[in-house]
């Protein structure tokens, strides 16, 4: 049986399956799967039990999305139009999950995760707060394919990942870096660092990079940018003066 | 309401939401949702009022297809399986949009724009009239992310942008060019130009590509190819001084 | 008609065309199309006949998945979510086709191809048995685009192609090869050969890649990995030696 909070609305030929739990105000659009079972469903649907799914409240999940069981999603999560969830993930609160991404599952995701159209994700990868990852981006886990090695990379709080980049098995990105488009990342990045190219490599501080125009840092980003963010309004450093 | 043509067939578990007019002749297949409403649908259904989305006629949409409301195509248009268009683009006549592609919204297409599977196209991107674009190659359009400055690339008549291309935000790419396949564009790309690498260079005229066996040139293009081009029958060059 | 083999499983929402066979103990996921007809279909159905598509038995189609007329698959084939397969390829035994792959048509696939997610195979390739291709790799085939012209790529058997690369238009690829993720392959590789870069140079021997702890060779790879292979069990050896 499946819960569904108050005010949700469901599109048509969605399916929510067994032990799905919905938040309050949450919008599921048109051709949705919710809680697809895995393959034991199938093989053995008798004796199948289904692990539980969890969506938070005030998320909007738009159509063709496909959610495996036993995931779990902090509050406000925003899907595009078929992303597929595979299995054993965990998300915290405000991740957004672009159109056509494919998260394979067992991996980890902190809150105010942002990954943009077509972002393919790993099994085993763990993707800090507040990172960005844009389209074509892929996160990889083997090593040596085909193989039983599976490591997946690290990406650190308030990252940034450009578009069309590739992440080698085992990678850690530290804190507040930025990977620029069409880069592979093959080393260890540490915080605050720019890394470009196939194989990449570090090129400068993000500090460093100003506006043409104004001549201000662009960077931290957090600094100069808040939509959707929990700064809003009050500013980053406010907001930081807050958590402490 | 929808404004259905003569001879419109619509394939089952289609939906066709309010505001959609679709011209003569065109085939709209199966599982696909034309003129799908804005967010603020979601929140305040009983005052949102659909903008209108125009599909030409003589068009093809093949199945699980998603056409946001506010776009209006020419006539001839052709869709593949799963392909994305958001809100608020205008397209010319006889354009191609592949399987899976994602076009993001606010951005102008020319006539006779073919774009293959898997194509990203991002905000305020402009492409000129008969232009391929080839799969897995993304438009991008925010130089320092996240942030609010949203500049897309350009493409000038009859270029080419070939498989895996990245095209940085703000290109301008000009009339007749190639870009080689696995391509990251960053500067501005003169006529006639043919562009490889990553970042990419340009290395040759387009005019000095032969065919090996033949020593004939290959570009431009239009002088020999004329398939599903208005020169079909006539050759590029009759129907350029018809077109004066 | 179609023909639907003995403890066959079909989802809700699937469509079936007309000439479609579906061998024993199939599972066929909620909202697959199997058996596409052709354009002709929609331009002229009264006179519209499918041609046959084999789906062999023991296989499992994952939901959204989209299988055009014409396509005769082995036993043991498992197709992710969302995939397309276009017309007219032929498939050995228990091939696997990611989430999202894009197969355009006139292909050969041999035996045990794992194709991972969202892997684009252009028209006329040829791939051979036990080939492993992983995401967002792209098989071109036009070398002077747009044009007539239309040569497909060839991967020998137990070859490798890793994440993000590009196979240009006619390139062969031996045996026992490993394409590195992010390479661009231009010309052909020989057996044994290990390439990387874009574009793509031979950069070592297959054989020489150690394991960095134990000093023991990776590859060739079916002597340390058998998951869902014939030799699982018996070891590669002995399987080989039973196959002569």
């Amino acid at each position: 049986m499946a819960k569904i909070g108050k005010n949700v609305k469901i599109g048509d030929n969605t399916t929510i399956y067994d032990n799905v739990e919905i938040g309050d105000n949450t919008i599921v659009c048109n051709d949705c799967i919710l809680g697809e079972p895995f393959n034991d469903y199938y093989s053995d649907m008798d004796n199948y039990e289904n692990p539980p799914t969890v969506i938070g409240p005030n998320s909007l999940i738009r159509s063709h999305t496909l959610i495996y069981a036993d995931n779990i999603f902090g509050e406000g999560l925003h899907c595009g139009h078929r992303a597929t969830v595979r299995e054993k993930s965990r998300f915290g609160e405000h991740c957004s999950i672009g159109t056509l991404c494919d998260i394979q599952g067992y991996s980890v995701f902190g809150d105010y995760v942002r990954m943009h159209s077509n972002v393919h994700i790993g099994h085993f990868s763990k993707i800090g707060n507040y990172c960005w990852i844009f389209p074509y981006t892929v996160f990889t886990n083997d090593p040596t394919p085909p193989s039983e090695i599976c490591v997946g990379p690290t990406v650190g709080d308030y990252s940034i990942v450009a578009t069309h980049c590739l992440l080698l098995p085992g990678v850690k990105i530290g804190q507040h870096c930025l990977i620029g488009a069409c880069s592979m990342v093959s080393k260890d990045v540490p915080d605050y660092q720019v890394v470009v190219g196939s194989p990449g490599k570090v090129v400068k501080d993000i500090r460093s990079i100003k506006d043409r125009e104004t001549g201000e840092a662009h960077y931290p980003w957090p600094f100069r940018f808040d939509r959707g963010m929990p700064w809003k309004g009050i500013g980053y450093e406010e907001w930081l003066n807050q958590q402490h």
